[in-house]
């Protein structure tokens, strides 16, 4: 019998942000494959306060394979396989949650290809948790009933795009952009363009919950030049809303 | 000097989708408040398992308050403050993600106006891992780029809607509908009325990542029936787009 590959979510970037179930997946695997996003560095202390041994443990940060994007993924369907004929118990560790962006399911289709099972394990999503770690919360009663969560990796009018950003600016909710730093500027255009107030608060926030976090708080408008003049750059999150005007933490101190 | 307030997300339900930041501070806390959602019932061994004695904490149920629901959130305020100015190391146990409309932020903000710090928690959120836990995965490349998480609890069109439905039914990208199960027929109809296919695929998931889950899939035209059908009722998160159809675990029986 193959034991389940487990997808684990490990959250934001804080090692401590993953979940118990999580955590034991880890402790309890003979092979991890992991990213070099997520709390990677924390392993060994993970795995050990779960009752494991991380010497006991192979680690393979697939992040170093010496492929580009689409033959790594390709060659990371491969491993996950062909440890898991191998009865080997596989944990599969990516950032932020599996199924945001996380290409979760691409892994799980290509496992349950081969025929074997698969359990996701969720993560906290760096959507929700790295703006709230800038003190920015993406719902707030009174001022937004909605979020959205888009993916900032294909400019918006790209053929390629999945996204009607015009739609998006006038949904009337927070939108939150992930691996948008390069197309920052054209998406604030458009939205701008598309209706969005100009002087709708954002913030970006690099290296979310992590030691090196890094925040800039601007408008849709002036979102682009503030994120280059204070250096902000992948992995970054940016929110759009009035949200990210409600300023507490600023103004606590 | 006065302990920070903690803020947690206890996730989607399954006791062991909390954080280990999360169950650190409520085997931490002297005062942990919580709500019947999240893993109340498993506070015990959480606690146990970092080191703490729930026999020595004050577990008090705020879903049990003898209020209305906005004077009991004035009353669960008042109560933070309170054991907060004790010097109590008060826990504050949300289902979810407490940013996730979780009134997070308004607890936030009233102890930040009586003088008390407080952190903030992420918690695996229900919008994204209770869909998961039913097999469908949020996003997936080459279906969708985007999902916008929305509280059902107004309908469309109520004058307190701060949704422009018609716009999000344009979007492209997954719609996932939480608190949504009073209004489920209203929605469906609006989205499908503003032009969303009425077969996009649907999934909507009960009590999501506990062992009373119970899930249906339909179409966004035949949700509602299906969901009155199937006694599907709250606590219930449903998601509507492409991503509903992706069958895989169906298929893997």
């Amino acid at each position: 019998m193959i034991t389940p590959v487990t997808l684990i979510g490990g959250g934001p970037g804080a090692w401590d942000l993953i979940t118990l179930r999580g955590a034991r997946a880890l402790a309890q695997a003979d092979v991890i494959l992991t990213d070099h996003l997520g709390p990677t560095p924390y392993l060994e202390t993970i795995v050990a306060d779960f009752g494991g041994d991380l010497a006991t443990i192979e680690v393979i940060d697939v992040a170093k394979l010496p492929y580009g994007r689409s033959v790594a993924q390709e060659k990371i369907n491969e491993l996950l396989v062909c440890y898991a004929r191998d009865g080997k118990r596989v944990a599969r560790l990516k950032g932020g949650d599996p199924y945001v962006f996380g290409r979760g399911f691409e892994e799980m289709i290509a496992l349950a290809e081969a025929g074997i099972p698969c359990e996701v394990i969720p993560g906290v999503t760096s959507a929700v948790s790295v703006p709230a770690a800038a003190g920015v919360p993406v719902t707030h009663r009174g001022v937004t009933h909605s979020f959205t969560v888009v993916s900032g990796h294909v400019a918006p009018g790209d053929e390629r795009s999945l996204t009607d950003f015009d739609a998006l600016a006038r949904v009337g909710g927070t939108i939150v952009v992930i691996m948008g730093a390069r197309h920052v500027q054209a998406i604030c255009e458009r939205l701008v363009a598309a209706g969005l107030a100009a002087d709708t608060p954002a913030v970006a926030v690099m290296e979310g919950t992590t030691d090196g976090q890094r925040c800039v708080r601007a408008t849709a408008a002036t979102l682009p030049a503030a994120m280059a003049e204070a250096g902000i750059t992948a992995p970054v999150v940016y929110a759009i809303g009035e949200v990210a005007g409600l300023s507490l933490l600023a103004g606590m101190g």
